[in-house]
């Protein structure tokens, strides 16, 4: 997630400038190391770039006892089995209690495991996976175990793997190799040590930013041959293989899981009305009441951050280029102003624009003083960070996450995350959220590993209407949602199948 | 407007029996006449069969002095032109009044003659319209009038006109052929003469319906020939078209603009947000505050009422068979259930499903006494009104649009406009709503009228997104609404023209 | 009803200006007609003054066939009784009609009744009442009958009485005296004949407006002698009460059932929040969304207005003096603007304060074009109306209760109810907040009439706070709502009777 | 602060049982110790008790290195002052940074310093006071320093004294007595060198908890001749101080701070709308939309937490045992309901009584697996946390204020703080609110100091309405807002000094 609002601009037509990255300039990205790691978790459906998500959860050995590279040890776990590359086996226990809670929330994933007692779906699979390595991430896993896989694992980021979750996995057998704190050599390291075995050759691949496929394409080209379908879950990700698809070098069909409205609504409507409070209360412990905000973007980001900060008694402003959202804010009840109409008078800036410089150094010295500045959008091209960086402004880290940039008259900006983005770097994500995401995936694997011969080809797809109705029905018995059946009668009238699809693929939600 | 939420249900795929209309079954709509003609008024986007909508705006003339056929009398405007037919001329200038009215609440049609000032986009159209004939219509024929397009129009109701505002037109010089209360006959007699004149041959339609269409289709196929295109808005009216084009039948380019982005959210969500209070108000005095509600279907349509009902104070269920809107009930904060689970409960029941039968005489039986039953989504399916026509069932009128229906053993319920559309009978549509589709309108004429050999096939279509963008744009002046404009810079960085589109075509909003 | 917030801006120290009525100067309110009688009910919680409010409910003999005087009619009802003053007796059945279905929406009175079958709290009483006459009404007087009393009955509204209801009372037994259109002499001619029988004599009050008390204390002052109490709803009345109370004039007790807390918060906040949009929509058809409103005033009265209208999703600005409002204004997410600060861009200005002049010719001379301007706040002080009826302006009455007001340049204003009280004359108040008001009557007047000696002495009262709470329980059951018990236990801890009161006077709710 | 709504239950007349706090009782409290410190601050508005609140802010020097007792230490001044016992003189630095941060979201105490540079309505005042030692009441030290006050301070309570902070006071000449981690011993230590100084006596008192006020009356009654006042802002204290006033053993006159308008509002309402989310999402990252939660009482703190969750999307039901706040809990759409009707349903379960044992152990045993519980309402009285000490359930704690309680079967209960305050313990106060206290009580001090004789007597007073005006007043700047002034016409027509106050004493707000 990038708060997924790419699209908040993006045209279907048009290649942004931005998705154009370069897979020769990848390692370039290594350097971009971020200052401070953040204290909270996020999770795996929320990066797209193997460095760009450095935060993790509260972690039980956070002071790391031991230097050494996981690389350079010898581990086993309890059975003898050594096909793994973890930190410090020995954390299986506390990790296995995380994998044990987040089991309570994804129920999912649970409903999957218990109708596949009978039935093995994935039977037969040989599954490659390159995730953010978390105790959600290892529900996910163990399912597709329990559907009939066999699993390798990577971790996408450097950053994010939960030490703990990762010895679990390896202690109850899964090959994974992953720590937090890889560097780049390991990483790719870790990756071929996925795909790179004796005796076992993927056929399925799971893949969050690209960087997996991209390294099978590079080293491993005739491995596709055996492979029956990619399932990619990031913007990056998902434009990477669009590009393939173009050029006519996408050798397998590839399920974009990115896409699908029960995603796109979760990673960014709901779950963003509620990270925004989150986010700004953590960092600043600020008051909503009586606030003047303004927020850039008026997508499903935009929407959500809108929606809980009026709820909040803030006063908010909203800023769009696109005149249909436009009307949309004004319907809901937000003034619709430039940015520069209200920059001097506004308590907090947010920015959901996917697009970069929103905030430009010239809105940053008109700001009044404590304005606080934060990006809930893309990546960190929002607010012009690079514009602070100049001698006559003091940087004063106060908190975690949180610096106070001066100007020379004394007018303090608080700057959240250095203008990354504030929900991955000062909230969390509610397991909730990633229920949807881990189980989209599972269907998307199960839906291209079992497609007769001819319904995929070498194309990206979305995933059929239906399965995504599939996904958001195992997830209402979380509400003890009663859903309504159509009698034969309503189904023949409005021309449907009484288990669906129910909506037209156009149908906006 | 059957808000819409005919895709609510609707499938891309299957054709909804109830859209299955043959043309031959037509003339039997005419046997269904309403038992009462209601004191609000409801306006042209309204209504897709010729008799569905019955009420008019309060009217000047409501004792109409004169039972003579407006087809018997000889009429002249002031300039001593006959070429229509109107109830009575004379009424001109109340009608000039309610348009003059009009006007002003529509801004982006004004603003259209405005620039066509210079340049006449219409110059050498003649369209033939069939639609309600409102004062808002009125605003639009005026429009196309002023952007050099020659009008010819009917009504697409035989009880919508208002017949001031027809005198209106007739003085200015439109050949107008409609009055309130035609006959069938009457009703065909009118298109007729729009079409069938000597010296001039209509080179658009704009229909609102499919009725001129199916005329011209039967009566005057070679007009064809001539004819640029079509622009249909109602969701009747475009079913026909695609069962045409699917019959390889279609022999113009046909334009729906029923499915545009801006219309949609306008016509249901925002308007449905505000009719739904309104409508039970006028016909019940009621109090919200507390009351518990169910809303079968959670579209758009049942999106505006949720929303609205749950800000005044009531407790609201929702019932859905689409686990994604299912999930999006959840999420926004309503109880799933089954609608049985809560009927013996509930002080109103609300359904928007465009389905049919979705209150069942079983439900009704079990209803509380005083419980409200009202209608906000499709026609006069959802609710088996007919089942209520039982010996041991008394109706009681006790006001215009509200029956009580009172069983033997006392209990009443309020059935609100016989089970047809609330918001079509017993409120009104905010000007602004219908300024919005008749720019849609014009614009989707323009387009058609102007767009180079080639571009539109005989086929059906959306309007470009571009268009439906500046529809949307054309209305930000009446909030004082100030969109951004992005940067060169920004631009490339998206990916994007400067001025639009600025989405995919699949993108929800 | 003045919408009470008299009490904003009115303190507990100073007599403000506008309630220095004196009864001297009562007449000369009769010369201030409405010019306009309004379509729809509003009834007699709402008005203060005897012809304050004018409009009624739709009658179903609006043209009156009869031009006679009832005052001059010899009439009888089917039990040959004639003791009584209607306008014909023979509407009593439609009027019984309506009784019938008020019933059903005051649950607590017919509570009452059931719980007085076996005791009769008010065996003796002699009630003498001058209120509104409506089906509300009569469903309190006929409670209070089945309680024990006996009642005879004037109008304290000249415009108000329905005169089927009357009828229906009259039919019933009741000694009812009004009709609609009573002269100021029919007014106390009416009174009069209440009070003034033979052999028939008082011993409680109950009061809307300090009328009936006034015509007692000037013609039969001895009747004070047997009369243990007065019940007063309104505040001129009450204030009225505190006048003589402070004069030492009171010579029995007094309850002041307007400042019940029930009663306060359902005829402003809750009341209001739903009929700024109802009266909104049925005078102009206007759609909310987007649209900027100012609320002067953010009292119980302008906390609903701006509640119903955010959540409508207009853009709503507060004024206020009060810097304790304001700040709940501020916190509540609404701008606090001067008046002057927004009155050029408002499409909706709505006063609330209880104040006068708060919108002047100055301001109305700055708003834009179509701009609305209404008063739900007291009487017809608040906006400067008398300022308009200027000759530059042309006056236009374009439906009922609306009038565009247009300037030389072509600029119009939309005048709500001629700056009356909108909700009075364009809304109708809920049968739910009327009972809540006649519960609240019958209970003081049980209160009072059953109190040992000395609980009262002379002077004004409210009602006991666990009376207030009583209403409240009675009402509880139309919401389907289940009170908790306090346990022993409970009650002990917090030094509470189980049974209540369960707040301290003070307390703010 | 107890989230206030001890008022909620508590009445005028009664003497709730849990306020019936002997002084002999005391010392017992201090066997109580919090079995965990909180990370996050709670600040000095909150706690009534001298241990019932131990969190503190992110400390600066949490590893303390130094465990000698401050009392046994040598330390100076940089001026050579040694009046004062902290922790480390040397962390002075620190402190006056945070006092810095405090100073800008403290407008009001700014204000009132500028407007004191002329005069100094405190020159002369002797203050004792013992409250919280934070950055905020730092503010308003040097605040009532600059109004011309000479202060000497102890903390009320042994854990919350932010060392840094009591450092910087000393540094800058205040002479502080306090240190987080005091034992009973030096709690009254502390409070002693306060008042028993040679050459100096208090001549005003400023309290939270009533510690201070019992200390002089037990060890040094003479004090009284010259103590002009007391300023209590505790429930726990100003209930000591009305019982002492019964007694008749009250010889100053006392304020009551805790329960004027503006405080009130921000500590229960506004706050808790906050801080309700945010103790939840700090604790747990749970997803708010769609759950269903049960709020046990609907006073203010009830009517925040309700607001929020529901415009997160949660299903909220309410319990009261009040029938009238059970019925605007009605109107404003939450059902009401008794507990044990929606406990096996509910997700999370929040208390705001003022009671207690209002979840018992038999309403846990039924809850569902993962249902969260925990209090914002009172003390820990709520939750009845004893009953789950029992050897059949396991307790797990799986974060900071978060354990799980584990069943026989397995079910878990999430409580939250051990039934503790939530938002005392798991999340902040923002400065915002801790200014309106601050400014309130500093307000109180001037008004006891310079009052006339004989405006107050030997009495515990409420604020004057006015100055809790001011205190409003004082803080509209923040947000900007701007205040309407009447016009002398105006005030007139009211009855009101346009200075005001604006309301009666009973208005509701």
């Amino acid at each position: 997630m990038e708060n997924g609002d790419g699209n908040e601009g993006a045209s279907a037509f048009h290649v942004p400038e931005w998705m154009q990255i370069q897979f020769a300039d990848q390692k370039q990205e290594f350097n971009k190391r971020p200052t401070k790691i953040g204290r909270r978790s996020l999770s795996r459906s929320i990066s797209q770039s193997s460095t760009d998500s450095y935060s993790s959860a509260a972690s039980y050995t956070d002071s790391s006892d031991d230097e050494t590279s996981p690389r350079d040890k010898q581990q086993k776990n309890s059975k003898g089995n050594s096909d793994f590359c973890v930190k410090n086996i020995k954390q299986a226990e506390f990790g296995r209690r995380e994998i044990e809670i987040a089991e309570q929330e994804m129920p999912a994933l649970m409903a999957l495991r218990k109708r596949a007692q009978g039935e093995k779906p994935l039977a037969g699979a040989k599954i490659v996976g390159c995730t953010h390595i978390t105790a959600q991430t290892a529900v996910l896993m163990e399912t597709l175990g329990a559907l009939g896989a066999q699993c390798r694992w990577a971790a996408c980021n450097i950053y994010s793997t939960l030490n703990e979750v990762a010895a679990a996995l390896a202690e109850s057998g899964f090959p994974v190799f992953a720590w937090k704190g890889e560097s780049e050599d390991d990483f790719w390291w870790c990756i071929d040590r996925c795909v790179n075995v004796e005796g076992w050759q993927p056929n399925m691949i799971l893949d969050d930013g690209g960087d997996l496929t991209h390294w099978i394409y590079k080293k491993y080209p005739n491995m596709f041959k055996k492979i029956k379908g990619i399932v990619e879950e990031s913007v990056t990700g998902v434009h990477r293989l669009y590009q393939l698809s173009k050029a006519g070098k996408l050798c397998v069909p590839a399920m974009n899981v990115n896409d699908s409205v029960t995603k796109q609504k979760f990673d960014n409507l709901y779950c963003c009305r509620e990270s925004i409070l989150d986010g700004l209360k953590r960092t600043t412990d600020m008051m909503f009441g009586g606030k003047q905000v303004v927020v850039c973007g008026y997508g499903e980001v935009g929407k959500g951050c809108c929606a809980a900060l009026k709820a909040m008694g803030s006063i908010v402003y909203v800023t769009e280029i696109d005149p249909i959202c436009a009307l949309q804010a004004c319907m809901d009840g937000f003034r619709l102003v430039k940015l520069s109409e209200v920059i001097r008078q506004v308590d907090i800036v947010i920015t959901c624009t996917g697009n970069k410089n929103v905030v430009t150094r010239e809105h940053l010295d008109r700001m009044k003083n404590s304005c606080i500045v934060c990006n809930m959008g893309h990546s960190n091209t929002e607010i012009d960070v690079a514009s602070l960086r100049t001698p006559e402004l003091t940087w004063e880290r106060v908190r975690s996450q949180v610096d106070h940039v001066i100007w020379p008259d004394g007018k303090r900006i608080v700057l959240l995350a250095e203008g990354r983005l504030l929900n991955l770097s000062c909230s969390t994500v509610p397991t909730f959220v990633l229920s949807i995401t881990a189980t989209t995936q599972a269907l998307a694997l199960i839906e291209l590993y079992n497609a007769p011969e001819g319904r995929y080809k070498q194309d990206v797809y979305l995933l059929p209407k239906k399965m995504d109705e599939y996904v958001a029905s195992l997830h209402l018995p979380t509400f003890d949602a009663h859903l309504t059946e159509l009698t034969d009668e309503q189904a023949k009238y409005l021309g449907l199948n009484k288990n669906g699809p129910f909506k037209p693929n156009y149908y906006r939600y």
